[in-house]
């Protein structure tokens, strides 16, 4: 049995099921030792929330349900290849592994602008088309000393 | 009155707050024709959620707020400059302004890692530390197919 093939149909199948529900064509599962834990299809028009990505909700399922921000054992099976967001929040979960079937080129063929956001994070702040002000101000420094003089502190 | 300071100075406050709530030092607002219509603190480890960070948690406040999640007439303050899976969420919810403090070096000293998953996300999957494996599957096409045919659709 091709378990890695088995997941990444069932997180297709949740990003068919995602149009149904008027979210977009996106589905995701996340596993710990080979069982399905979080799984997720895209919820951005149905919850009005830009970050509700089949990835992020899963990710934040699997986090409450095992207690823990840090998912370093998981494996995430994503419908298509996941847009910078996730990826960051990949990232930040500790995920190791990712297994996907379309990626952002198919996506912008469907009119999705994953291609376009992977090319802006990669510029520098003053070349991208949002605007991007620096204030440099004393207690923004004041905080990052304030951290790191701090006893016991849990870090991500 | 120097507004722009002024919110910038709130998010830094509640990046200092965030810290006392066991959360990183970290801190956003996001505003709407000169008002603050969200903010919060880091809540990664109070919240057992990878995804909390201020940015994207002050961004699902102002879509719910709002109840849409298209932000594009807003401008949001960031403590620090975003990490990428948070400017992702920014580019996703169609904000064209940021205004920020400490930059991805600064939070780097401070032991976060924002400037290497920049350079991480920037790489092709296959030079990645994350292991990608892409598996093409007919029926993840067949879903953009039927995205594309649908009618009515709400994009974004």
């Amino acid at each position: 049995m091709d378990f890695d093939r088995k997941f990444l149909e069932r997180a297709v199948d949740l990003a068919s099921e995602s149009i149904q529900l008027g979210g977009g064509p996106f589905g995701a599962v996340i596993t710990l030792v080979g069982k399905i834990i979080s799984e997720s299809g895209n919820r951005v028009v149905p919850l009005k929330d830009p970050t509700a990505h089949a990835e992020i909700l899963a990710i934040r399922e699997a986090a409450h349900k095992l207690g823990t921000h840090d998912l370093s054992g998981c494996i995430l099976y994503s419908s298509c290849e996941p847009c910078p967001m996730c990826l960051g929040a990949i990232y930040w979960s500790g995920i190791k592994k990712i297994i996907y079937a379309s990626d952002r080129h198919d996506a912008a063929k469907a009119g999705f602008n994953d291609n376009d956001i992977y090319s802006e994070i990669c510029l520098d702040p003053s070349e991208r088309k949002i605007i991007f002000h620096r204030v440099k101000i004393k207690e923004a420094d004041d905080v990052f000393i304030k951290w790191k003089q701090l006893e016991n502190k849990i870090s991500y």
